[in-house]
């Protein structure tokens, strides 16, 4: 792990703004951005305090490339702990790009993804685990999200993971302090104290680890597949939902053959809406590729939405009856999903026809995507399916699958530990036992780590964090 | 022109980036940013001195929002000239979307494209054809538009037509003067002084209109049009210009339907390079609207490039003459317009033909865009065009027509009164063309303002400047 060297990046968005911010990281970072900044005050910006902004020019070929403001953070008071200078520079990418080139010129590397941030964790300024809450934290999308991230980068449930796996740690030194009196039968470890500690910590980990489920719908969305027979009103009520006209609406049936994603929020709560082509029998090729691809989606979704015209009410039984049998067929199909029955294009019944309705489909909640009516109670519907509790009340959740995989693991090792008190193992394999429930839970916080793990998380980051 | 109220923006591109700044300035700003961040330091930013970064919290409901870096500028030291705040947060447009909304429920107002810039404007920071150059710096794309945008900034001719306004003010006022004295028949103003002064500005303005043609081209890119027949390689030579795939490229004659423009920098310089569907006589209806589209970009280019496949000089002669006749029809029909012909895949041909080609058509350049060979004699052609002097000797050069505009309808009025002075015009007649001709000087540094005009000029701005 090198960082000896002098990092940069953009750090805002790519494109065109009014400003852009520059990011430089290293133990040259200030001498460099000296070389090739005159401040309108004419002094050097090593001399300058911590925490401090500063006015003037990057100078390339003694011409002035830009007016910028230069904020001066000094090691360890920055984001990484290094010297930070950030260079708020105006929003031209040719701008960025020649102060960039300028600066890589003089000595500087651009930053892999994440790598201010790689740098922060191994300055001791993060755990691992806050870390990855960084990206987390920049990817949400929605206030469910956002909060599970802010949770995590506060220290969430690392800072117990850490509490607790120093007092394992602790006494796995003195059971294994044991091993080398083995002879002399001494046991430094009370193993009712030890046994309770480690019940305490499988609470926590079992408690941690159900909480995923919740936490990953929270992070991610909820998958919701909106299916139905052509021709009923698909897109057009994902457009009522999504309150715009991104999905192609055309009276020809069978309009929609490419499934098309897109995210709402509804009371801070994200879905991912899949519009998907209808599962009538056709002999069209590409309309039979889009109904093996709805029964795909329908797989990969929490809660299937099923959609159909509710003027067929008006037509003869059978058509009814055909929908109920879809119905049947799509439940027998995926019984664990969540489904909400709804008859669209209700707008255009009388209030018998509606009854009747109601009567041969309980369940039905009759709406009218293109008036928008009856789309409140489907949002209301969608969010009932969701336990909020959880998140209401503040509580810890796990949201990052590796934490979640290394908290499996770990809940394995310990109830091995568990298992080996109650039978009485002795003090050597018990050990074995617990330094790996160790090792697992270290690496959650980032105690335990190697380059691969590292490179893993931050390649994930976007550049300049 | 109300500016008591204290307004907000995003000032860096929108979309996900490691950081974003949001922008606040007006006379509430700092106390604004108080209520709704918590120090790491406990103390309040009200307390703390001018160019100081303050970690800390942004607080929504008692919940922390994010994590931010709060910069202060106080007034009149800040780009605005007023009390700014710029917030550095995560760059998640759900967390920027928050803090924003959170902000303008405090009393905050979303800022108008520019107004940052008007402010600073209004606040005597810069002057208007600085500020307009603030517009230009962030639109600028290659060196040539960046350093025309970054003279004006720094005050490029403006400073110049200040100071000639300002003495022909003086002498203004003077003249007017004698009107109070006109049954004496004094004359306060030496008239050769006065006719000194005002050919001394003619000649200034003449010369910056002048430049407008070259600042113009450097601004805004040089059209280049290149056209030939059908199949000929132009939009191969287009990507070996752009050096990617933009177009599409096919060996079915006629695939280019679209005029595709794409802008590449050459020694600094921008070029639009405009690929068209080829000119011979087709059945095809869409082709042929093709044919129309490509004379109408040949009259909106400055360089024509003439394409034609190297390889009919293996064909018969009438080929070639019919090439000829092909270029001296175009030649005929914009004979004002530069020309470059070229020969394409010359890759297949062999020395003989090549030098036979030379013979037939003295001023082809043999090209090869396939294997790109004779792009860099293409690209060194096209620089030939340009009169780069004015660029590389750093004169002052006018590239925004409002300002063009203003200096002709000056320029007017002042050989007005030229030719007044020469026919010994009464003061108060000359008095009014002098009048005319401060009206619109002053429109260009922005002493003469109005509303509209303001409102025109930052209309064009990005939103956060």
């Amino acid at each position: 792990m090198i960082y000896n060297d002098t990092i940069i990046a953009l750090s805002t968005p790519s494109g065109v703004g009014a400003i852009a911010v520059i990011r430089v990281s290293g133990k040259q970072a200030i001498t460099i951005c000296d070389k090739n900044f005159k401040s309108v005050s004419h002094k050097k910006l090593v001399e300058q305090a911590t925490h401090t902004i500063h006015l003037g020019h990057i100078i390339k070929n003694k011409k002035e490339l830009d007016e910028v403001l230069v904020s001066v953070f000094k090691n360890p008071n920055s984001y990484t702990g290094e010297d930070v200078v950030e260079i708020s520079c105006h929003g031209s990418p040719y701008i960025q790009q020649e102060i960039i080139q300028l600066f890589l010129r003089e000595g500087c590397r651009l930053a892999n993804p994440g790598e201010f941030t790689l740098r922060a964790f191994l300055n001791g300024k993060l755990d691992l685990s806050q870390a990855e809450a960084v990206a987390d934290l920049i990817a949400s999308e929605n206030e469910a999200s956002h909060q599970v991230a802010m949770q995590q980068m506060r220290g969430g449930f690392s800072i117990e993971i850490k509490t607790l796996r120093e007092e394992l740690l602790n006494f796995a030194s003195l059971i294994e302090l044991e091993l080398d009196f083995a002879e002399e039968d001494v046991e430094f470890v009370n193993r009712d104290q030890f046994k309770n500690l480690v019940t305490k910590i499988v609470n926590v980990l079992k408690y941690l680890i159900d909480s995923f489920a919740v936490g990953n719908v929270l992070k991610n969305g909820i998958p919701v597949a909106i299916i139905g027979e052509p021709n009923v009103g698909k897109s057009t009520l994902l457009n009522a939902l999504l309150n715009d006209d991104r999905a192609i609406v055309s009276d020809i049936a069978g309009t929609t053959r490419d499934a098309i994603e897109d995210e709402i929020t509804i009371g801070g709560i994200g879905f991912r809406f899949i519009d998907t082509a209808g599962i009538r029998d056709t002999v069209d090729v590409i309309e039979s590729i889009g109904i093996k691809k709805t029964y795909e989606k329908i797989s990969q979704s929490q809660i299937i939405i099923y959609l159909f015209d509710a003027n067929i009410v008006s037509n003869n039984k059978s058509s009814v009856s055909r929908i109920i049998t879809e119905i049947e067929k799509i439940k027998n199909k995926f019984p664990l999903k969540a489904m909400l029955i709804i008859a669209n294009k209700v707008d255009k019944l009388k209030d018998a026809q509606k009854s009747n309705l109601k009567t041969l489909i309980p369940e039905v909640l009759l709406l009218s995507a293109k008036e928008i009516t009856g789309v409140d109670s489907l949002q209301q519907k969608l969010l009932d399916y969701i336990n909020t509790g959880a998140l209401k009340n503040n509580q810890t959740i796990v949201t990052n699958s590796r934490h979640y995989d290394a908290l499996l693991k770990a809940l394995e090792e310990l109830q091995k530990v568990q298992h080996g008190i109650d039978s009485n193992l002795s003090g050597d394999l018990l050990a074995i036992d617990i330094r790996q429930a160790l090792h697992y839970l270290g690496e959650i916080t980032g105690e335990i780590t190697n380059d691969d793990l590292l490179g893993n998380i931050f390649a994930n980051f976007c550049i300049g964090k």
